[in-house]
């Protein structure tokens, strides 16, 4: 059986033994390899930044097993005919949940009054408690439930957003259009985990920047594209929002004369909120394997009909 | 019944309204007041910051609550002959809770130098997860261990220290002077909740500031002789610290003057890490004036001997 890493060249070093030693775990026997004839390949390991676009050669794959959460720029390809499945790692979980306790508690706090004080104020004036601070979380998938978990076990009141109804312990869960507005309209801090589709695309935008109480931030892990751009920056402008913490972008790197970077009221972060890390990976992708090889029903496949 | 509030000025206006009310609610008629003759007055609740130092007349006075959970102030007092009661409170813990979950991440995610990077350097390295970053908490009391606890559910391995041995689940706990050298060897974030007391003066000197691992972060809620202040410059100086976040300082408000103020590793906080909220905080001391008047054992009492 061969398995095929694409990918960019540097994640190679990461995988060659992590990935064979998972795969042999799961009691699959398999060759894990950077190159082969399209037509002898079993399973493709598939990271954006490969080359790879053409997937009609690949005649005998089972799956294409994306070692990234975020799918949108494979998804849409129509040579992918092949069952296609998503990251869903606890690894990638956890980093996600620490990035985004991380900032809303920084802006929660306003911790960037103190790290950057030339003027050595000294105003003891405490910040409100948790418990009155309304955090919205726009997507409740595997990294939005967590993350809204973890806010909500700290007291923020939360608020979560998803496509399809749910109800989940401890958060208010809201759904749809009129929920999207009902879900912004108030919050204080808003995080968007939104997968890119056509449907998220400028979730956020003049009309609903209005909704959130006004100095409201914005914290965007998800992908740049949720966020129309020029509306975030004249609702920071205009002071309607108040922060904008990014760590995804249209174009990253964020290129070096793009305005967020200038501006005095959004921290970029260079896409780091959540890392796939190696071991767990092959972990999820040899269990995948091991699924596809019994027949039973692979994880984390994606709906090509919704995007994600 | 007389209840006077002894306390800088400006708190009347926060307890005016809320005390008495609390204290209905807790079925005891009495009323509260600014001031009163020494020989009438059945309970005195008190913050430091009150001139009255003398406790000598106040011959009838029944128990002496404090506003705040540190009562080195007041503990040594040798007038203080009445039952002494410090603040431990919801709220209280809430807020330290945030302070020190929220300064953690900050280091742990490295946060400063996204917050301020005028050169926009991308540099996509995450950091680690929370699982591999250990951290120490000095102090497993009512605001240490609901710290440690919050810690741990974000998967950090944390290790407590106290005076007296304990065993708390999911958390590493260790006591005693070998304790405090295990506790904070190794350690990568420190925070120090311990009382003032004359045994927990310098907890932090040039001998235990050696012993975490090397670029360690101290955070300092608990109050500021806890930490050597010249041994403390000098580990940062030398890279042994690699940041310290401080919230209490031996003089506050920290003069303008004091090197603190410009050490690039240093952020100051204005006292503000747990703050006492007037409403919870009646609750507390109305339960307690019940519970006296019942004849019922007081809560919070602080033991004389050990001054906390
Ligand atoms: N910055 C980083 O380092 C990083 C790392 C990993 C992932 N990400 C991003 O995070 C995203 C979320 O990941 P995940 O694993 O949580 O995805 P997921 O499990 O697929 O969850 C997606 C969530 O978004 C909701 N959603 C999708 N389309 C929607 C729409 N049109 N309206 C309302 N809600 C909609 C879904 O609703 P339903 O529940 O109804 O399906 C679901 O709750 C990824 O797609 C990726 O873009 C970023
Ligand atoms: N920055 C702020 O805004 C703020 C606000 C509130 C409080 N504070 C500070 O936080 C401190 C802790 O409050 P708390 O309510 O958690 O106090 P607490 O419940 O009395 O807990 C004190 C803890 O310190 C331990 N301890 C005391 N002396 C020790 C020693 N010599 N060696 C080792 N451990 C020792 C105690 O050990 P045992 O468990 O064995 O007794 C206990 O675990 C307060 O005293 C105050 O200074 C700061």
């Amino acid at each position: 059986m061969i398995i095929v890493l694409f990918a960019a060249p540097d994640l190679w070093g990461e995988y060659r033994d992590v990935l064979p030693e998972a795969i042999a775990r799961a009691g699959v026997t398999a060759q894990v390899v950077l190159e082969a004839a399209p037509e002898t390949v079993d399973y493709i390991v598939y990271a954006p930044g490969a080359p790879l676009q053409d997937f009609t050669p690949f005649t005998r794959t089972k799956a294409v097993l994306s070692l990234w959460a975020g799918v949108e720029r494979i998804v849409g390809n129509p040579t992918l005919t092949q069952p296609l499945c998503r990251m869903v790692d606890p690894s990638l979980t956890e980093s996600m949940v620490e990035w985004v306790v991380g900032h809303t508690l920084r802006h929660h706090l306003g911790m960037d009054a103190h790290i950057v004080n030339p003027d050595r104020r000294w105003n003891p004036v405490p910040p409100p408690l948790a418990r009155n601070r309304p955090v919205t979380v726009l997507g409740l998938g595997a990294l939005g439930t967590a993350c809204a978990q973890a806010l909500a076990a700290l007291n923020f009141p939360v608020t979560g957003w998803s496509r399809r109804p749910k109800s989940l312990p401890g958060l208010r869960c809201l759904s749809g259009a009129d929920g999207l507005r009902a879900a912004l309209t108030g919050a204080e801090i808003v995080v968007t985990l939104l997968p890119r589709t056509p449907e998220t695309d400028n979730t956020l935008n003049a009309e609903t920047l209005a909704l959130p109480a006004r100095g409201a931030v914005i914290l965007n892990p998800g992908r740049g594209p949720l966020i129309d751009d020029a509306a975030l920056l004249a609702a920071l402008d205009e002071g309607q929002i108040g922060h904008a913490t990014l760590d995804v972008f249209r174009v990253e790197p964020l290129p070096r004369d793009h305005a967020f970077w200038a501006h005095p009221r959004i921290t970029v972060t260079p896409h780091i909120a959540a890392d796939t890390r190696a071991p767990s990976a092959a972990t999820v992708i040899a269990e995948n394997i091991r699924r596809a090889e019994a027949a039973e029903p692979l994880l984390h496949r994606v709906d090509r009909a919704s995007g994600y």
